[in-house]
């Protein structure tokens, strides 16, 4: 089965030009911009036969019946959103791809045993209300009375900015889909990492959606005057801070690059008083471990002040770890991640497993069915900046391989 | 010899407050505060049978004649403006106990072969102009006409500063004492560290005033995507900061606590782009290193970037230094610390060598003569803080020292 290369990019292209202007490429959600790449989308779905509607969640669906109605859905898609000043492809490829794929199959007379939905979900992206995946936790059932009343600082709630996208507030309870009521999710996305592109393959297929746990850790010390403070009694909370931010990297360095791989970041630090002639007397800091080993990244913390210990003993330097957040990690289904392995084959696509190290909206879909995830490769792991990018043929290799996949599915998929 | 530790007291705290009432213990240099110090510190001066005069440096002076006009001066004195928030004995101990030794000495009878000077150097904290120890400066002739044009937040420069306390920045020239002029300089001063304390000393008899280097170390990494990047794909700024801390920490505290100790300290970091999420791309610090051990001070820097160059180049990341600030240390002279020791000795105080990790206005009078400096213990090493904190026993044990130090140095001194 083909797919027309040509239009996905030029469809990438057009809707990556509904932009702000001034800080390009800016389409947030919630925005009357945001409006417009929806109504483009919405025209382009109905104009591809899909049948279009937009749910209680705020989500754009567009659908294709299949040839026996007592089948679940198969779904794909992602989100039309961005972050200020983002890319043009995070997202909206895999939007445009199963729009692609659906239209694709009734030019070339395809029928799917499955329906197939291809869906726009709503605000994937952190947005002004605080909060991330609307519409795919909508989806999921899982947005809650406590989430809509989140409010943005122009004071608008989120109840009101469902509305204002044209979803329902107060009917959440159609948008959400009941568990096993969908046959698989697919989802094509740029990595974000420069993974695929430095081992120069053609798609990553997803293993996990990461869990990701992020600790305040505040080491205490004492401020000293620098001069005046000889080494042997200092207690200098940045020196004890210094030996927790490498021992976290080797530790999760020394996991190496299998099958479930571990990153470990200190990204956040605040050093006290942080002046030049001042011995450190408290640091706070901001560590982030993020795997699909849901059991590692739960203990990673406390084993590494375990290990650093000793090391921190010696300076008379105390820390203290407290979690700030956990998000569990999301499997993808191994029957799917087989099909995407045996489409890419089919195609003569090289591929590798590869875990996803940013949340995507499949977290909260795979609360309800199996999820799969095809990454292509991006320009220098860029995303989330203007300079994010990937060749024509690289989205183009992203649908294909989803195309092919969604074949696969719907031919082995058990009724 | 025989000094009135309770005048002593009564005068530290009549002085102290003179302060600010908002923000104790404040008195800033340039201020009419200031000035009122001054004008107390003037009458106590002269009630003490000193001879006042205001140099054109703007320094206080007192004198008594000796009885050999032909001999050149002692010298006693230190500072007494504050930082703001300040503590109380901070340079007024200097100032105050070299007062009691002058009065006691007229009390006592006893007249030098030495005139004797006790000095409130003008502002030795950093001032308002962006300029420390101007007072000191001027007397050791090194305080420029560029120094005299820096400016204060509200424009007044420093040659108007320089008049509003009574100096003459006109007549510099009248201010500055010529090399070889002074016989000696002695300083008391409070430790504003913890060893005597710890130790259990009734002083410390300083061996240098420790020269200060400063640099500038960029390290320089990627910025990366924390959940998309692998752990070795990453070029992480804050890990190779990390090592550099760390190392620094180890170098400095090797050299142990002999004769020519080192400090060195990474007070000041910023990180960047200082995110949870995201991997450090860059991280800026200031490196202080101090020690009366100059070759070592100056070589410290490029010593400590060679050794964890290896640990560097493992991350993929890059170290570059470059000197900010640079003050060579003043060694404290060989014959004052032993006239010191025997004074210490003869009144059977406990005392060990000890640098000074501060700066003083010793500092600039070494360039003229030779210096010494008596310090005492203070209260778990607090200073330039309002709980900088002294016990009566320990300022009259200082002034007392001092007093021994000079009848000292008057005797062996040669002409």
């Amino acid at each position: 089965m083909q797919i027309n290369a040509e239009r996905l990019w030029a469809r990438l292209c057009a809707l990556a030009e509904i932009t702000d202007k001034a800080e390009p490429w800016t389409r947030r959600s919630f925005t009357p911009l945001f409006l417009e790449g929806r109504a483009w989308l919405e025209k382009e779905f109905a104009a591809a036969g899909l049948a279009v509607s937009l749910d209680a969640g705020g989500n754009l669906v567009g659908r294709l019946p299949g040839r026996d109605p007592a089948r679940k859905p198969i779904v794909l898609g992602s989100h039309s959103d961005t972050v200020p000043a983002g890319g043009r492809f995070d997202g909206t490829l895999g939007v445009l791809a199963g729009l692609e794929v659906a239209q694709s199959l009734q030019e070339q007379g395809i029928t799917l045993e499955h329906p197939l939905e291809v869906i726009d979900f709503l605000a994937e992206e952190p947005s002004d209300f605080g909060l991330s995946c609307i519409g795919s936790r909508a989806f999921a059932g899982a947005l809650t009375q406590d989430m809509l009343a989140m409010t943005r600082p122009d004071g608008m709630t989120l109840a009101e900015g469902l509305a204002y996208v044209g979803g329902r507030p107060d009917a959440l309870a159609e948008a959400a889909r009941p568990v096993g009521s969908i046959a698989a999710y697919l989802e094509v996305h740029i990595e974000q990492g420069r993974v695929l592109e430095s081992e120069g393959r053609d798609i990553g297929i997803v293993t996990d959606i990461v869990g990701i746990h992020r600790e305040r850790i505040v080491v205490s010390g004492r401020a000293d005057h620098a001069g005046a403070t000889p080494m042997n009694l200092r207690r200098d909370a940045l020196v004890g801070a210094a030996r927790i931010i490498d021992a976290a990297y080797r530790k999760a360095f020394a996991r190496g690059t299998g099958d479930r791989p571990m990153v470990a970041t200190v990204g956040h630090i605040i050093n006290q008083p942080n002046a030049a002639n001042a011995v450190p007397g408290r640091v706070e800091m901001i560590l982030e471990v993020r795997s699909g080993d849901e059991p590692a990244v739960a203990a990673f913390t406390q084993e590494l002040l375990a290990e650093v210990a000793p090391a921190l003993a010696e300076l008379g330097v105390e820390a203290t770890a407290s979690p700030i957040s956990h998000v569990a990690p999301a499997p993808c289904a191994e029957p799917l991640r087989a099909a995407i392995a045996r489409a890419a084959d089919s195609l003569g696509l090289s591929h590798r497993p590869i875990p996803s190290g940013a949340g995507h909206d499949g977290v909260f879909v795979s609360r309800i069915g199996p999820i799969g995830m095809i990454f292509v490769p991006c320009r220098d792991g860029r995303s989330h900046a203007p300079e994010e990018w990937i060749e024509p043929h690289q989205a183009a290799t992203g649908a294909h391989a989803l195309a092919a996949a969604v074949l696969e599915l719907d031919r082995t998929l058990a009724r």
